[in-house]
């Protein structure tokens, strides 16, 4: 767990609002906001109970527990050492056995008494696919669509290390792009095609263009590609350093749950080697079927055909027979909900009805084909999902953007984050403390602030002193007052990266300050 | 629970950006972000551990529990009816008793087996407060200085009811602003003295203005007006209506346990009548008390003498001969501890030590008095804190921003919020789907997104039908390229408000739309 004081938390309000700007501004997609307390029901349709989890080891003689990936040693998979009886105890040496799966969600109970069960979410993505039905709608049923989310996600980590790298509460971004799995398109591909995309293959890194990537079947269609391009001009953009960055493929067995293809943006850290920032997952059709399954809620999209058709379709006859005396009041909402299903995609039917999950075995209802007029073929969209972790591209701009120097035999440190990102984007002075110079440096200071850019005010030490504090945070600009400013009406603007100095005029400075803000 | 779709996010992404320009630009505050999941420790030591509660009773006939509060008659206390017998279950009548206080905190536990307790925090400033000191050094150890926190809160609420205005997981706003306690005086006072508020005594509203309201002791201090003005002004700015608008002040009975004083910013509702949307509350020194008492962090500030002076101070002076055999391990950390303590403000002690809560009895320490050389007072500051229910505003700008009315026979909805606030500024649309006209009206929608301005684009139906949309979902601009457009390079701009009509340069439009969104 871990605090942002006033410049980091201004530091992620900045880079929050650029990762907008790319993914709502630049690529359409829309924003939403759900609860992070999410009901066990959703994160058991999603897999999240079963599958979330670490293999554990506890120590019965020092006590301890450790996630077996962390104490073995490398080159050496999980699944050898817990055969080969290699898991030690880093502390007392004992060779550790029962490596046992442990839940990494935060569970908790709403309401008093037994409540109902819930978890604090793991990510933000099950709440943009819970409400796809209501979202395709808000698109005017188009597809593809975006949406992203961003917001806290908890992982109950059995021991939390690297600072921020691995935290058990964290900032996400994530964006979840629905697609006709017939059509793995992007809009904007033309657009980026020709640019290039920095590959990793587990031996070297070597640079392909978008295009090439997807006509090589590198990468296994446009949508995927295009995201990838996206995350790494937005990390470039934000301050990433180009030559401490890759994308590298999960392999099989590395794969989520629900992905099919993934692909990592990593990062590399003098302190901590090179760290997985950004997942760009083929999450294909896996969710929305499963919700479907659990929920029984409509979650498909129409491909429409160019001229309405008759055709077959199965569908669920509940026998309302047995249903009725079986499931008495239920019984009305569970037809209801069979009635909907689509029989063709589903096999074994779990019903949701308030809140609880009930099984529908075979002999309350038949599968029978009917000829229905459609206007369009139906199916689960597919979805492409760049899922940033905001905490540990923070970590890694302050890392990539850290230089350390001497200045007169002393010590001296410039944090050279782009203006788009830095806490305070100016420092106002006035150069000595004096009245009137005062009055003039708080007029400028008051009118860029009136405009939305923050600003440092400072009048203590000296002036050099002053550009030291600033250079040493990453403010990009610093304004100083001067006597002849008071008849000439011009600041002197100090630049932090090439530390030049120009005349700008004081009517002017606003909207020369507002330039250097936009990307 | 409640989820915001993308319209709704996009209002909250912008009332929380508005609520930012108040209180960092115009006020100075500084903002940090703290985690959501707070140690059991605490919140014993803020007193939500036994305050927090709400009384509750069970309904043993219908087993449904209920809080007092929401089913006793209007008019008569909660003691009252307790003691009288007068609490009788809504939905089969019979008579509750064995009210009980639940607390309304969720709970959840961190890392595996027993783990350590913590709740899901009730309000964001505890976060706040256990970041005092670093805080103060930060603001170079000035006061008054102040601290906000934009995020979530949770209740565990017994029965969560009207719609978004009582929730269990709700968004929060809180600024602490700290204060030298002989001087409750605020640096920006006299640029808003002469302005009135708007208060209510449980009779009647009147208006006074800032200045006299201090003068005439209706309000305690500076302070406190100053941010109750700063409130009136934000609400008013991002779009209440200032005739459905009061201050009301708590009674005693009311007050909550950290509380001297507190106003509540009301705001009136046609469906549930005059609704508390912000406190701002005098916490005095509650809370960093309570935490220098709980966890012996030097949580004081320094009033500077003229020169040095030399003082009496108590000091606590560890046995260590008992304490040493007692504590064993833990006893070098409680020495340290309780060499800290300033003993003038303390009397029961209790150390934490791991996290674990001690309680230190006068049998290990004496209390002595020594000569110390000081260059200042040291004292606790107090807090002023303005606490904003985010969910509430925005429920509040729908609900006094929608008029219904008719058009040509036809239900007419427009949703007049103010551009600062509007989730979408700018509908673009093409005359009629041309493909010179849709081209040209692409680029004036790419032109304005490079800029940070939220649009959208819509070429399907009538022109009116296309301003309809855009009406009932509170966009204040519509732009529509016609044929004219292609050869005099300007565009139809559409006032929500007004319905006027007027060209304007397709070169300035960004100009033009930017003046537009600025407070």
């Amino acid at each position: 767990f871990y605090d942002y004081g006033p410049l980091g938390s201004q530091l992620k309000n900045n880079v929050e609002n650029l990762w907008r700007t790319f993914y709502l501004l630049k690529d359409n997609c829309v924003e939403i906001s759900t609860p992070t307390i999410t009901l066990y029901e959703v994160l058991k349709a999603s897999g999240h109970v079963e599958e979330f989890t670490d293999l554990t080891v506890d120590c019965s003689r020092c006590s301890r527990s450790y996630k077996v990936e962390d104490i073995i040693e490398k080159g050496i998979s999980i699944e050898d050492a817990v055969k080969e009886n290699k898991v030690i105890c880093p502390t007392c040496k004992a060779h550790l056995q029962d490596a046992h799966a442990v839940n990494l969600m935060f569970s908790t109970t709403i309401g008093i008494g037994e409540g109902r069960k819930a978890f604090l979410r793991p990510e933000t993505a099950q709440g943009i696919f819970t409400n796809f039905h209501l979202l395709y709608q808000h698109r005017r049923k188009k597809l593809p669509f975006g949406v992203v989310q961003i917001g806290k996600g908890y992982r109950n980590e059995i021991s939390p290390r690297q600072g921020t790298l691995r935290q058990r509460e964290f900032s996400m971004a994530e964006a979840e792009i629905f697609f006709d799995p017939k059509d793995k398109t992007h809009p904007y591909f033309d657009r980026i095609k020709d640019n290039e995309l920095i590959l990793f293959d587990n031996e070297k890194e070597w640079t392909v263009s978008v295009a090439e990537a997807v006509k090589q079947k590198i990468i296994n269609n446009q949508a995927l590609a295009y995201y990838m391009y996206l995350t790494q001009e937005f990390l470039f953009t934000a301050g990433v350093d180009p030559t401490k960055f890759r994308f590298r493929k999960h392999a099989a067995d590395e794969l989520a749950h629900y992905a099919t293809e993934c692909w990592d943006a990593e990062l590399y850290s003098e302190r901590f080697g090179w760290v997985e920032c950004v997942g760009i997952a083929d999450r294909s059709a896996y969710d929305l079927n499963a919700h479907i399954i659990s929920s029984g809620v409509d979650m498909y999209a129409l491909r429409a055909f160019e001229e309405p058709r008759e055709i077959l379709v199965k569908k669920v006859v509940p026998k309302m027979n047995i249903l009725g005396p079986r499931f008495a009041g239920k019984a009305g909402k569970i037809k209801q909900l069979l009635e909907q299903m689509d029989a063709t995609e589903v096999k074994n039917i779990t019903v949701t009805v308030d809140g609880e999950s009930i099984d529908i075995s075979k002999e309350y209802y038949d599968i029978v084909e009917v000829k229905e007029k459609q206007t369009g073929k139906k199916f689960v969209p597919h979805v492409i999902e760049p899922s940033y972790g905001i905490d540990r591209v923070l970590y890694f701009l302050l890392e990539h953007n850290y230089v350390k120097g001497k200045k007169k035999e002393e010590e001296y440190t410039i944090l050279k984050l782009t203006p788009l990102v830095a806490p305070i984007k100016v420092g106002v002075f006035p150069l000595i403390s004096d009245d009137q110079l005062i009055a003039l440096a708080k007029e400028i200071d008051g009118s860029l602030r009136n405009e939305g850019i923050a600003t440092y005010y400072d009048e203590s030490g000296t002036i050099g002193r002053r550009y030291a504090r600033m250079d040493e945070i990453g403010t990009p600009f610093c304004i100083t007052v001067d006597h002849d400013s008071l008849t000439d009406h011009m600041v002197t603007v100090r630049d932090r990266d090439t530390t030049k100095q120009e005349r700008q005029n004081i009517q002017d400075i606003v909207g020369y300050m507002k330039k250097k803000m936009t990307c």
